[in-house]
């Protein structure tokens, strides 16, 4: 077993019966997502899981999984989720698997949540990670050029083809190369307030529990209440 | 002649041979892209437009203005837009007509911005109109509960048949009903930090020069370099 499918079952393991569980995506999600769906099967667990992407919409109801959209419950319980990278302050950069939107705004409505990540993605200094950024097609360009101009090394991502990645909600991703983030809160709010940007891959004072997988067994650390 | 298409005329004796120019939106900018086009086939001025919206795109086009992107040009050198509301500071209301987030784009890529209102649109405070906020579909509702908890007085623009209004871009407007906004830096930061919104409608520090139409004749003010 390796150590995202290890963390993605004690995960599910967090998950009550009658709850709303926020389903993250990626691969380390994925192994969760099947767990969960395991256990309404073999278990009987009655939940309703609301979904961060198409991926982990057509997952969960391939397993059997209730889904419902964040805007069909009032709050979400519990949302389990991977992340890119987690500072030793509990800072978190998500998006590498472009669905940080999706995914920021279901953590956003939920009472609790829980990242799973093996220890490669625990970081001194968030940064190393390039920083994904949702912004607007029509702008984009001129986005990239204020990027540049700041120096936070702006890529924007492709496909294969060649041709711009587009996400769940056709936008564009901007990766920043910035190698280390010194001041989270200060750039989420440069972004945040850049015409065009939609969302960014920071999520700062977000997150409560936090799961990681080791070689000798997952290791949960408690965050936040 | 009505009082926009007076300003509208006016405006577009600001506009130069050689010049990138950002077309608005909206029935005051109706007239100036009319205007241009007049002196586009008249005077032979030889100028490309940016358009703010499809419908701007295609009045401009079936005028004979060339069009760009705004990702297909360096800078726009003067965007000319109609606004909903100016303060007697000068901060602006834009997106009555749910074209916000391309205006907001356009103008903050501009070297100048032109704003054409009829008497009606200069107020003392901001916020009798309702501010336009365009946010993500999914999640729509849950933005939508924050807001009411806020106290921003929400309500969900829709089209006759009463379904959500789509902008270009296929978000939804929720628009606030403030009735006074005293604060429109602390608010817009609000909106900007908030998870779901994609842009909102405070234009704030963005205007170099505004036109007001009045019965005795259009009135310029220069606002800032």
């Amino acid at each position: 077993m390796n150590l995202k499918e290890m963390v993605g079952i004690e995960a599910a393991g967090y998950v009550k019966d009658g709850m709303v569980v926020g389903l993250g995506t990626g691969s380390t999600a994925y192994y969760m997502i099947e767990e969960l769906g395991r256990r309404v099967k073999e278990e009987q667990l009655s939940i309703i899981g609301v979904p961060t992407s198409f991926a982990s919409k057509k997952q969960a109801e391939s397993l059997g999984i209730p889904v419902r959209t964040i805007d069909e419950v009032d709050v979400v319980d519990l949302t389990i989720d991977g992340a890119d990278e987690i500072s030793s302050d509990y800072h978190g950069i998500k998006g590498g698997g472009a669905a940080l939107l999706f995914e920021k705004i279901v953590a956003t409505y939920s009472k609790k949540v829980l990242w799973i990540v093996d220890e490669s993605k625990m970081v001194d200094t968030l940064g190393a990670f390039p920083l994904p950024v949702e912004v607007i097609p029509y702008g984009s360009q001129q986005v990239f050029n204020l990027f540049e101009k700041k120096g936070y090394q702006p890529k924007l991502r492709t496909a294969e083809d060649g041709t711009p990645v587009k996400t769940d909600c056709h936008n564009y991703i901007i990766d920043l190369h910035l190698q280390s983030i010194t001041d989270p809160e200060a750039l989420a709010a440069d972004l945040d307030s850049t015409v065009g940007v939609v969302e960014h891959g920071l999520f700062l004072d977000m997150v409560h529990t936090i799961i990681v997988g080791q070689p000798d067994g997952p290791a949960a650390s408690h965050v936040r209440e």
